[in-house]
């Protein structure tokens, strides 16, 4: 897969900068097929458009492993409606990643879809062995979760996939026939589910995980079915929501669903606040397939990507080195977001530098605790103080808090996303405080948001002259109070008193009132 | 004041079009100094940054109108801190257009000031008559609203001035000592405002505007107290902010909050909600200047809008003719937000095409009544339904309302706003309703919502392969069920299907079913 510039040879739409490249994958998958196209510059990547067909083409194969005339027909069409899209929209066919997966790989008659679709498209359609569908599900989880050290599970329809991970790597791959659809026809009737089936099923995914590499302390989810659970918890626990990226649904959060699920028909399970009606059928088996997983490993939790097998295609082709790895995901989830949506990086980045100084040398007087963690959070806030500007000027502050939550932070889980989401959002004014993020926080966090809406909003003034005219603010006594020393390059007056009238959220957060002084 | 590309040849921020061009106005007003920047490329505009200063530049200056010492210090801090800001952001002098209002105008030491900053930044300032400031805030006020026949009202602090437009023209330009300032230090003092207090100043107000050019149907009101104004009565009235562009204050809603604020001294009157602490003092007579004109005139009510001065004098150097005028607010105001975020307006476009053409089709058969207020807002929506993928793909739809209600639509009241959001909104799924945005809309308008939310929804079905090639919709049978044949250009099963899965909101709007039939 290459990439080409052919984002700015087309007169339509924004304007996007002139390196801007589009790729394009197409997903036959068993249940639907799906044509996403990803945008990447060299700074910033994202999802721009898809096409979404439910095509169920493993309908009605059953033992005999052969697709149907009917399924056929529909998947013909859609992947007709994905050549007129790319041939619309310029999209040349090498940037254009087709893959099959478990239905097209396993039907006995595949080739004449294959050959009918590439006719009738020019598609040349890449069907993926079990080894490279759970390498990309890999690829996908590894650049979206800070995992290490841990598994990778990626359930379909059909089967199941475990990637052992270790140090980033994949150590090892496994694939079991335990996808939702078989756990489904095998153990569950379209009835409430007894305790027994429930078990029956459970013990028979444990006996067949006997020999599965898991270890490593951590598990990832990919797929709709965790997704899919995971919004569901999200729901029952009333927290607000914002996706589910990193999200992590824990065994009791899991058996809770399972019996509100197991108590009604299969029917009637999409009425379980959050699960999709059309997976209201698979959804149980699916639940109790990762909850097996989960227990098995002893991880105690499910962390959510919203990554999956099409990030994983794209990311492939997108970032360097065997494997493909993001050096640092956060980190690159910051910058991605900041490049697509900031027009003074220098500015922003002056900001978050001014803002941790002043971090460190406060943790270094033990006016706070100085922990690492919260030093990352404030990084991200500083660095995304304003895109929010991208919308409107006005209230820009709340605009970034928007972007953040919904435009996302891979590497990030929603408690820490929330954090710098409403850290960015009274970088300019306002108590800092959760407001309706709140139950995302926990005890001690809104001491923390204080501390990093304050820093930002003195560096903020510091930085009003956008010239990074302040070089440095020296913490020169914090005893009875804050003094600071401005190293700078000229007449600060202004930015001294301006950043001087942030005194009162900065005593909020330190307990110590603020003098800025000339250096 | 030129325009040349900058954007492009700075290597920070996100990656503007190379024809991105910026201008920064610098606003030296009677209370604070202001530098905003205003990014423009062919295709679009918007303010992209903006340094405010609370300089209080007339403070002290009394009858002798001396520049007094103290705040002519903090002035030229100002005016420095600016000069650093554009050297930083490499914004040639020619693209900084820096103006002087009223105390400037009015101070008899001005040349002292004038000559210090230019001197201390390369700025030279341009000190406004009456005339060009009461222009300046014409041509924001035509540019951001449908005024074709009224009056334009500025009111500052020591002055108000009065545009007569008669067919989007400016007919006479008239400027009275009514400023907000003026006028409380003549009849209020600094407590509780005494009935009579108020009557004698709307009397004041009504004498002297004896010979003003008062006339037209409509009243629209410039500056930081009208807008003002607007947001309190907003609050009053418990409606969903999204800014006040558009908003029409009637004297019902201006003589209730005449009212609380005459029942509160100066210094409390800023526990209104929504009105600015650092207005209090001076926003009772402000009200009742407005409110004096609103009668004097006939009008019923201001309608207020978010564009001003600094928006003037860039439209002055952006919009062609004399006097600019762009061609149709409405229309500019979409294509200028489209251009923005949406990544494929030839898709868009067509939508909009798709969807007016049965928009028109199904009135002609009587199936709704076809108003033409209704048909724009449809083709708004239409053409903006998209422009929340450049937030996330997933919930697109929800990041479109977002960006319409933020990023706003000048030309459109809020009311419309909300009507095009939620249009957009529910371009994809869901059931149409006002939700939190209900207190907008009147009777009537959950029922349009359903019609123009249901014609967009099957018009992106039969643009599902983004290509054209549904080139038509025609209406063939509109009786017990509505028929559609597709004029199209090849095989459009799957889109002819997608597009009648849509039949149930298509019903709820229409009453009838829906059946798509090829042509």
């Amino acid at each position: 897969m290459t990439r080409t510039a052919t984002a700015s040879s087309s007169s339509s739409g924004a304007e996007l900068p002139a390196q801007a490249a589009r790729t394009a994958v197409v997903d036959l998958g068993s249940n639907s097929f799906r044509l996403v196209v990803f945008t990447a510059t060299p700074r910033w990547w994202r999802r721009t458009d898809e096409i979404y067909e439910p095509v169920r083409i493993s309908e009605g194969m059953g033992d005999a492993g052969m697709l149907q005339p009917a399924p056929l027909g529909r998947a013909l069409q859609a992947v007709d409606v994905f050549a007129h899209f790319t041939r619309a929209s310029g999209l040349p066919a090498a940037d254009v990643h087709a893959v099959g997966t478990s239905a097209i790989r396993e039907a006995r008659n595949a080739d004449e879809f294959l050959v009918r679709a590439q006719a009738l498209s020019g598609l040349s359609i890449d069907v993926l062995s079990r080894e490279r569908e759970a390498f990309y599900g890999y690829v996908a989880a590894v650049n979206s979760t800070t995992l290490s050290d841990g598994v990778v599970l990626d359930l379909g329809g059909g089967s199941m996939q475990l990637v052992r991970v270790e140090d980033r790597g994949p150590r090892s791959t496994g694939s079991w026939p335990l996808g939702a659809v078989r756990m489904t026809e095998r153990f569950l009737g379209s009835e409430k589910a007894s305790k027994k089936a429930l078990k029956t099923l459970r013990e028979h995914v444990a006996r067949a995980l006997v020999d599965a590499d898991l270890g490593g302390a951590h598990l990832v989810g990919l797929g709709g079915t965790v997704r899919n659970l995971a919004v569901a918890a999200q729901k029952a626990a009333e927290m607000p929501e914002f996706g589910v990226q990193g999200y992590r649904l824990t065994d009791a959060g899991l058996q809770e669903l399972v019996e509100r699920l197991a108590a009604l028909p299969a029917a009637r399970r999409g009425e379980v606040p959050g699960i999709k009606p059309e997976r209201a059928d698979l959804i149980l088996a699916g639940a109790l397939v990762v909850q097996a997983v989960l227990r098995a490993g002893g991880y105690g939790a499910v962390q959510a990507t919203e990554a999956g097998l099409r990030e994983g295609i794209f990311l492939a082709g997108h970032v360097r080195g065997d494997p493909p790895l993001i050096d640092d995901v956060r980190e690159a989830s910051v910058h991605n977001l900041a490049a697509q949506y900031d027009h003074d990086d220098v500015h922003s980045a002056h900001v978050a530098r001014l803002a941790l100084g002043m971090f460190d040398a406060l943790a270094a007087r033990r006016v706070h605790p100085g922990d690492p963690a919260e030093r990352e959070l404030l990084w991200a806030a500083a660095v995304l103080h304003d895109i929010g500007t991208a919308v409107d000027y006005d209230d820009h502050h709340k605009h970034s808090r928007y972007l953040i939550l919904n435009a996302g932070l891979p590497g990030f889980d929603p408690r820490e996303t929330a954090l710098v989401a409403l850290m960015a959002r009274y970088h300019r004014k306002g108590t800092p405080r959760g407001g309706f993020l709140r139950p995302w926080l926990r005890k001690g966090d809104e001491a923390m948001l204080t501390r990093c809406a304050a820093l930002p909003r003195v560096a903020e003034q510091l930085e009003r002259s956008r010239d990074q005219i302040v070089r440095e603010a020296r913490v020169a006594q914090a005893d009875g109070e804050v003094r600071l020393e401005l190293v700078a390059d000229g007449d600060v007056s202004v930015a001294r008193w301006a950043a001087e009238r942030q005194g009162d959220v900065f005593e909020r957060a330190f307990g110590r009132p603020l003098t800025i002084a000339p250096g």
